[in-house]
């Protein structure tokens, strides 16, 4: 068993957005040498999501809609009145979402390749852009 | 440390429901000989999801009715829209519940038992079935 | 590759509550000199999750009241009504939570440090308190 990491920097460009970072992760497991075994993703941030679904800029489109349906950028948070001078910290929707999301996915590794669905991408989902964020991928395997 | 991994074979019969998996991962687990570290859940699919709770069908109906007010079925989305000739592909509210809950879980695996608690079970939560669906388990351990 | 594991106990003091975790999984982390790998953590609950987010107490109360928002307490749960005699089985709301987070997290470990970001923090949420709580600290690595 070995194990092998790499991070992917991102800059995002806008409050909500969703971006498809599954090239960057191939690049890494195909760097590893590894075969078999986990791929962990983790994001270090509190205000954004990693999860996995189709590359559809309509359905991402979709789904930011629902998110800010479900956790309005404007509400009645503590968290904004406590730091209601700071613009940049007007920002509990994205932390509430991040929370019922969490930071990290685990993906399977078999024959080399990422065991991802004909449908499936890997997105990063900004809640709180634009922002320099990072996926950090760690592989365990042989 | 190993490496194993085997796959379950579902057949979903509703739009919306909950199968409790428990039973095929814990066969996989056994016959992987392996006796503690990670047991790995991934499913290949962008309109279904994975999770751990309670058999209780009546609960699991509680778990979709939340759902389908949260996320309805029908509701103003694009990507329906796009392909609105396509009865198949009327299914934005799978794809937004999937990529809120992930297709990956993992699991503690000691003395050869999942660490599941008393009240736990391994729920395949199908959103836009009836489908043929699969759940992957991969191990890391010894 | 080695593996390693250990217990958190906690006891929670009310229905909804969010406790952070961090200290005493690091130092789980650090008691088993693995210095680099993947740290799995496992709630064996139905009624809670394990999550990450900044250490905010005004952020957890504004988590805890979306929550409540969206899942609430009180409603038509089919769970409650067949457990209508049982005070402690009116927590249809703490499961279908607990569904869609879901009782796992798994976070890279790097130079025997947890990668947790500046804001990071390891996070409890009891949803159906108060009651004795686990989290499970499973380690594999190097």
């Amino acid at each position: 068993m070995r194990y092998h990491s790499g991070r992917v920097a991102l800059e995002t460009g806008r409050r909500l957005e969703v971006l498809d970072v599954t090239g960057y992760v191939k690049r890494i497991v195909r760097e590893s040498g590894i075969k078999r075994g986990l791929v962990n993703l983790w994001i270090p941030h509190t205000t954004a999501a990693i999860t996995i679904n189709e590359h559809d800029p309509d359905l991402w489109n979709d789904i930011l809609t629902t998110f800010s349906r479900l956790v309005p950028i404007k509400g009645e948070y503590r968290h904004n009145s406590k730091y209601r001078w700071m613009p940049n910290e007007q920002n509990a929707h994205a932390h509430i979402l991040s929370s019922m999301m969490k930071p990290s996915l685990t993906i399977p590794l078999e024959d080399g390749r990422l065991q991802l669905g004909s449908w499936q991408s890997i997105l990063f989902i900004e809640m709180d852009g634009p922002r320099s964020r990072t996926v950090q991928v760690t592989l365990i395997g042989e």
